[in-house]
């Protein structure tokens, strides 16, 4: 199995996905506010682009069928239900509802992921789950960071260097790795008994924390602690077990 | 003194280089061919961004006063004299004339640089020059690593790391830097003592041996061999010292 890791979305422009695995990963926080929404029961996440396309969607699907949720600048849409901090995002805000996601940097990228075989949405929270359902499909796979305004970010190459850790030492020497995806387990190996204060001292974590949302860096670090697995359907990320 | 790495020229789009010192890398291999060339007496070293604009400018200069170098996939552009291979630049080739060098990565990257303060080339083989010359300076810096087809290389990250590891190494814990400069420095740490296997095990390295340019990875690995420091004045690369 080639795993391939994108520090950015950027380098999209140059790798053929057809008939491999796509994890699209935005630690801080869309990925993050997915397995929340999925965990409470929401019937599906759709992710845009743009709050226009969001509202738009609304319309179609109907004001009681759907919430719309999102940032610009880190908060909350004018005029959108809810932000992008995960916490809002309980059974009794989303159950039975789709969540149309409209953020920065994660959401864009579902997009762009045409032609893949499958594409998850990995965080920190589920990481377990996503690796699973990697080495079951036992594809190449492709594991796209989401980044921060087109550049690097440090939480999602840690998440992704997670997810190279799990594949690489779980399949027994028969995965080969980008120099990305080397660069990325290297960087987690070195930070994994303090992922959250890595992730906090970065700079999306402190930006974030500047703005009032520490509490969201916690949620977001902690590896496992929503074991699900969201897939994208039609345009739509839902459980992959189907509850 | 605030060190900035960019891991790809994307991210520029995002910085403001007012006033700050530049340092543009593309280990593999125009940063090392422009050191060469310099070291060789070229009057200069024009970077530009694609072969119609070289030959032009060529036509301008004149064809006694100025060679054309460069390649696309790494081999030789059509109807150029010299491709990228730093050993093709010696003082038979590129003595007392300008060598105007187009380069599928690196070359392009300094036109995107207008507004610094100052801006060097920096490789492997001159990285102790640049890191002084930084230092001397004392101003915030970016440090922008080319990449690959607008990704990641690992031979860039490490050459940064390198630079970084000198600069907050020597400026006594008065430099901040980044998320992708503290990791481009583990990497570099981590590989300093094979730095020319991380580099020709890395999938530019062995693109490049696979189309017959190995030794050109060799050049290119060796740290502080062409001790020159190249800096961009109206448009072009001289050597600093003036000679």
């Amino acid at each position: 199995m080639k795993v391939q890791l994108l520090l950015t979305p950027h380098a999209l422009d140059h790798v053929d996905l057809e008939g491999k695995t796509v994890v699209v990963i935005d630690v801080l926080r869309s990925s993050t506010t997915i397995c929340a929404s999925l965990l409470a029961g929401a019937r599906g996440v759709i992710p845009v682009a743009e709050p226009g396309e969001a509202g738009e969607l609304r319309a179609k699907l109907g004001a009681d069928a759907s919430v719309l949720a999102g940032e610009r600048q880190g908060v909350k849409i004018e005029n959108f239900q809810y932000g992008n901090s995960p916490g809002e995002f309980t059974p009794e805000t989303v159950s039975g509802k789709n969540v149309i996601l409209c953020t920065t940097n994660g959401t864009r990228v579902f997009a762009l992921t045409a032609g893949a075989e499958s594409v998850y949405s990995g965080a920190l929270v589920n990481i377990s789950s996503v690796a699973e359902a990697v080495m079951a499909a036992n594809k190449d796979t492709v594991i796209v960071c989401s980044g921060r305004e087109g550049g690097f970010s440090i939480e999602d190459t840690l998440c992704g260097g997670l997810l190279v850790d799990h594949l690489a030492g779980r399949t027994g020497g028969g995965v080969t790795l980008n120099d990305a995806a080397a660069m990325a387990r290297l960087l987690y190996r070195d930070r994994k008994m303090s992922l959250h204060d890595a992730i906090a001292d970065g700079e999306h974590g402190r930006f974030l924390a500047s703005i009032g949302f520490a509490g969201d860096v916690g949620v977001c670090s902690r590896v496992d602690a929503m074991p699900i697995l969201p897939i994208l359907k039609e345009g739509r990320l839902v459980r992959a077990d189907g509850v």
